[in-house]
């Protein structure tokens, strides 16, 4: 009789660890951008992925000419999300969405602040092996931003290296993206399910 | 011959309206919460849910003492975000979550401002007539979190009516819910696919 490399009960015992491997690896690898002719069609649907962080920085604490006067709602596509979860990075064809939100009301019955106006601007960054092999970290940046801040662009050509990538590379925490000032991700980095939220009634993960 | 009431060319014209119709109004009533005994359990996943907005009302723009001194990152469940984007209205058994951020850094390569520290605590709100027949508007409230900052509750009872609904009922924009602060909520009232973001070339809506 021949005798197996594992036993049943250990086989039984490793049969979630297994699933959830194979899971992970066999997720598709579905893209949430397109590119034609050089340039990126404008993503669309981007407020059902998943939300990862908000700083601002207005006008009033930059001298009256904040670089970036609005407030910066950040998103990753879902695909990119279940892959930074699992693994802690940013996956070949991970696109990040910073939708521009107009600082509106500065005082509210809840205090005195900064409270989110109106849609302003929208830009992207992808990370692409395939389309951007000469980019530093593989990433490129682009922005359907006009400035009546009313409109947006229907394509975008990508910015210049330097004008986006340098920041990023000298001061980003993690490949290039600020995830010192994405909770969402920072909490979320390889740990999972508790990813999600609510899942541990510890706080501390990701501090 | 008999006449049918409406033109086959008509029919097929109005086709794609029919659809989203009855998509829309057969989508199931699945509940994103449980109360057990009469306290909620603590809800999980909600990072996944849809991300609407987020005021910022720091201590020291409130003499030091701020009511609600972080940041606060609210979502909502996507069965009533779904229902949201046809109807305009918040379902029976909508529940908006708050994620309390404290603030990190008040400065970062793009300027001055405030940047989201860490996870800091954890409230929720759920229209329910089933639930809270005698609540205003049958809205209840809860909260998570803890003195330390640190950890979360498991369950919640309900908060006393006056401490929270009192604020919402007198300068909540829309069934107590403040939506004049939560752009993906008011762009996206009953305006369909065009809710989920960059399906339009204007940012016009909702403002």
């Amino acid at each position: 009789m021949h005798k197996s490399l594992v036993s049943l009960p250990t086989f039984i015992k490793t049969l979630p660890a297994l699933i959830f491997l194979i899971a992970a690896s066999t997720v598709s690898a579905a893209e949430y951008f397109t590119i034609e002719d050089g340039e990126l069609q404008r993503p669309t649907g981007y407020r059902e992925w998943v939300y990862v962080g908000t700083p601002v920085t207005p006008d009033e604490l930059n001298d009256g000419k904040a670089a970036f006067p609005e407030f910066h709602n950040v998103y990753i596509d879902p695909e990119s999300w279940a892959h930074w979860k699992v693994t802690g990075e940013f996956r070949e064809g991970t696109i990040l969405i910073k939708e521009l939100v107009a600082v509106g009301s500065k005082a509210a019955v809840s205090g005195n602040g900064y409270f989110q106006g109106d849609f302003v601007g929208l830009e992207a960054t992808i990370k692409s092996a395939e389309y951007f092999p000469n980019e530093p970290g593989n990433w490129a940046y682009y922005s359907f931003s006009t400035p009546d801040l009313e409109t947006l662009t229907t394509t975008a050509e990508q910015m210049p290296t330097a004008s986006c990538n340098s920041c990023h590379d000298a001061s980003a925490s993690d490949d290039f993206v600020f995830t010192q000032y994405y909770p969402v991700l920072r909490a979320g980095k390889g740990t999972g399910p508790a990813a999600t939220g609510g899942v541990l009634s510890s706080l501390i993960m990701g501090r």
